[in-house]
């Protein structure tokens, strides 16, 4: 079985030492969020997510949720409910949200290294919480008063969950197609009448009541993504003044049998009439729907992170203890039968890949999290929108880089096994397997790309990238004359200014043919994703030397980081030559000659 | 579901177009093997893949193999039994065997073409028949005449299967440390006892009969590898006059639980003083053990093509029906209410890539197999010897990297189906399941890029890669003034330089330090593996230029040659640099500092 310890060092690194968040959390005024204060949430956090989420990660696969055809009722694994139980009784539900709704008010950026341990802990039991983090997004800034009192209070306590419906089975991506509508009634409400698929969280037991958040369309709506209205479908009937009522017209009909992530529940919602409540403008439920989908594309590539580092932690162990085979220069453990497999380059290769991809990449996410509190609570208007521009091109990156690199690290340290990695007791087959929904939910990595692409550097000018590269502009002045940093600070410039190069040769090639955007997409998402850890590393090797972390801690970081720069940041060169030969190689082929 | 139709068209073109197999057959006195033949074996092979397995491979699946404690029988999934009676009824099981032992005596490389189409159909299943592929070689090559006359007719009729029996709980590389002892009987057979693991195929109801081949140790064995001999242990014990008798000492303790194939058996073989036939000289055994593994090593690979290819046509049929978003550059299909999402740059991208790598590998998959025939059958030793080394270089870069794009291609076609393709109905994770077996069995990875570079590269000084050098360089030569070749013959050229150059240099740097070896070998392997299909992609294009197909055909070719080129190929550039970084990156952390 696998198992996972939080990696409580380097999350104190990430969050003190290269974040500085003592620092930032005072100047936006979060005097309350001391280190003492965060120290003490990481180690009780750990202890739950070790001891109590953890060792139901299993379970949860094995025997998962199951469906009761006649109720229409879903039953979580077994120990689920009771670790929900205890997570809402320690407080952790609302650890973020605003005081003045009942929550503990804390940065964002702790809630984000708690949300990693979790999904390292049981990415399919965190599917619960994380839903209601978006419905608690939406509802704080888009519900009116009546509206936070009566769903965002209970959402964020813990005593109910939230979801997100929108997929419909014609659409996913393309919203605009779909066809659930709602028609006003006399008391104001709205009776919301459609099917919806892939809804995550929408049947369980953990808690009584359900806030779906709903998109649907009013009787007026034009077509097309302008016509969409976000509605409040709670399971149970909830009135305006907070009363809890019977059954709502929404029912659970079935849950997906899928790859991974059994213990979440994945579920069709038929809704019949069901009593809802407009949130936001009529037609304008896609910003609201954005709202939440910003929050949960951070949490998701999170997930990518939390299940990278689990895979790792057992895949380390395993190289270290099993025996195979000699070290091709001579025995480094002569009186053991053969030398752990750690000793063998490839192995190494392996193991550092990961560990260069999930120490950047808790950085990458880390900070993105960072400028949540920033935008919240930051000092004037022009560092909430630099925040904000910046937050918003980071978001795809945040998203697919860290979900790909899930699937990657977790393929890494399966290998690492051997034949022993196929096998379901070790564990590391499941980390694999829930993996894999991280690339396809809350928009695939192809539509990450496009939102990079397409939206952030063509539409809104790139104004994150200019703030990115004024970053890595600040660092590399800062440590000019450093020698200790000059490996890494030249090659890092240069890698700057090609990203920014090749960023507006982009956009010069389409001004005359949209296609280029699609075409140069998923290659510019990861080469922006290599380069923004190259500056995390070369940050960490930075911070790692001021610090007062150990020497081992020290040499690590420096050691990670030469392993990332001569060996992984290199393939931005095949991103690059693959995004400079353009859309031709890509639309040549007629759609009928694929398989000609 | 998914479904699989053969590739007869691209089949073809491989066979008789690229590698000219008429032609070679004949010069190889094969004149048995003509067009004709060829082509019914390959009709009636897609139509029994087609209806026979093919519908099988999700039932093989979902209710996968079971285990009665009791009796230590194993069940195959339902149908498995009766596809295997008209398997052997259709005389497929010896189809490329000779004559004399009751084969059709066809060629390897109609064989492979064969084997492909059960792996797209029915991988698990596939795998009853594959092992028999290796035991009958190891007889073939090194059993007694009685041996062969018992034991391995039956291995090519079909009536019994073969398995390969090396790993042990503590060891799987490194067979040195196996620990399951022969003692000799006064009969002149050995008493064989000891734990086998993840015995594929080790027990099943499919025939009465099982052929295991066990690697054990005499009682004077030399400690290491060196003390390994090989023994044919039948399930039911086999006197030399072939008079078959009760149960051997064989017993089959647990089938594992995995995350894929669950349609084959994978078996712990626990034997009790079981009757075993000496096969080969004493002390031997890996010699044998090898003739065994390169027909496996090639088969795995060949795996990873048939998911690659079921796992295409899928994507491509979901690509072309499924409506999501306008294309970028204005509608395509204006009557319908979106665009089919193979309008999409990104979406093709994932197509083309898999098709690149597909129809690609088909050619390395192909040819190397065609290498076996000309070993049996080439007109003088020097021809032989020259194929014999080719095929030592080419099996493990056939073994890696068609399992690898494996991994790759059954992504990218999950990917397309988005979060469809995360749901069981589909088809497409269980292809995903399945394929990630075959990057560790029959040797990692990483296995078989130390046999690459460490073996075939250092120990016999590069006569493959020669060989295949000379290849390429023949066709650039001879296409020298081709102007529709340009395009591809110059860069090709310029690889193929590099590739000589790189080896040169990962050969000086090992002789200062052998951790180069192990360094330089997985990117090495995938280095040559990218060359070795610009090669067959150039070679493709001006095949298709002089052949009789349609000019869709043609065009279908030249454009992903052209794809291949602008998008594959630049991979390259990063396992170049990550060669050209040499040990150190992967060597400075100290074991005890990977989690520093």
């Amino acid at each position: 079985m696998s198992t996972y310890k939080a990696p409580l060092a380097d999350i104190r690194f990430a969050l003190f030492d290269v974040l500085q968040a003592e620092t930032l959390f005072s100047r936006l005024g979060r005097s309350e969020a001391t280190r003492d204060v965060i120290d003490a949430v990481l180690e009780e956090g750990a202890r739950f997510n070790e001891t109590v989420l953890a060792p139901l990660n299993r379970i949860g696969d094995e025997i998962g949720c199951s469906y009761d055809k006649a109720t229409g009722a879903v039953t979580t694994p077994p120990g689920f409910r009771e670790a929900y139980a205890q997570y809402v009784e320690g407080g952790w539900a609302g650890l973020t949200a605003p005081e003045r709704f009942g929550g503990q008010g804390l940065p964002h950026a702790l809630g984000t290294a708690l949300k990693e341990m979790i999904d390292a802990a049981n990415l399919a039991w965190g599917n619960f919480p994380l839903l209601s983090h978006g419905a608690t997004e939406a509802l704080l800034q888009h519900g009116e008063p009546w509206q936070q009192e009566v769903f965002l209070k209970p959402l964020v306590d813990g005593r109910w969950t939230g979801t997100m419906c929108l997929t419909e089975p014609h659409c996913g991506t393309d919203l605009g197609l779909l066809r659930t509508r709602a028609a006003p009634a006399e008391d104001g409400s709205y009776a919301v009448s459609g099917t919806k698929i892939f809804i995550t969280a929408g049947e369980h037991d953990l808690t009584d009541n359900i806030v779906h958040l709903v998109l649907a369309r009013l009787p007026d709506a034009p077509t097309g993504s302008r016509g969409i209205s976000m509605f409040i479908v709670p399971k149970l009937r909830v009135d305006r003044d907070g009363n809890v009522g019977g059954a709502n017209g929404v029912r659970c009909g079935a849950i997906e049998h899928k790859m991974g992530i059994h213990g979440s529940s994945t579920c069709v919602l038929n809704l019949d009439d069901a009593q809802g409540w407009l949130i936001g403008q009529p037609h304008k439920g896609l910003a609201a729907m954005f709202t939440m989908m910003n929050t949960a594309r951070l949490a998701v590539g999170l997930q990518g992170l939390g299940l990278s580092d689990r895979a790792y932690q057992n895949a380390l162990r395993y190289a270290r203890e099993r025996l195979q085979m000699r070290s091709l220069s001579g025995p480094k453990f002569p009186d053991r039968p053969a030398d752990p497999i750690i000793v063998h380059p490839d192995v190494r290769r392996m193991l550092l890949t990961c560990k260069a991809l999930i120490e950047g990449g808790r950085l990458l996410g880390y900070h993105a999290s960072s400028l949540l509190d920033v935008i919240e609570h930051g000092g004037d208007d022009d560092e909430r929108a630099q925040a904000d521009a910046l937050l918003g091109f980071l978001t795809p990156i945040v998203k697919a880089c860290l979900t790909e690199w899930g699937v990657e690290c977790t393929y890494h340290a399966l290998q690492c096994f051997g034949g022993h990695g196929y096998i379901a007791e070790h564990g590391m087959e499941q980390l694999a397997r829930d993996a894999r929904i991280t690339t396809l939910y809350e928009g695939t990595t192809g539509i990450q790309a496009l939102d990079l692409v397409g939206r952030k550097i063509m539409q809104l000018q790139g104004a994150g990238l200019k703030a990115f590269l004024e970053l890595i502009e600040g660092f590399c002045s800062e440590h000019e004359g450093n020698p200790d940093l000059a490996e890494f600070v030249a090659p890092l410039r240069d890698k700057a200014g090609e990203w920014q190069r090749m960023t507006q040769e982009i956009g010069g090639r389409a001004m005359a043919d949209p296609e280029e955007i699609g075409a140069a997409s998923v290659d510019y998402l990861f080469y922006s994703g290599y380069v923004a850890l190259a500056y995390w590393w070369a940050r960490s090797v930075a911070a790692a030397q001021t610090s007062s972390q150990p020497d081992a801690f020290k040499d690590a970081k420096l050691q990670t980081a030469r392993f990332y720069y001569a060996r992984i940041l290199p393939r931005t060169l095949a991103h690059k030559a693959a995004i400079d030969s353009g859309a031709a190689p890509l639309m040549a082929l007629q759609a009928d000659r694929f398989d000609a």
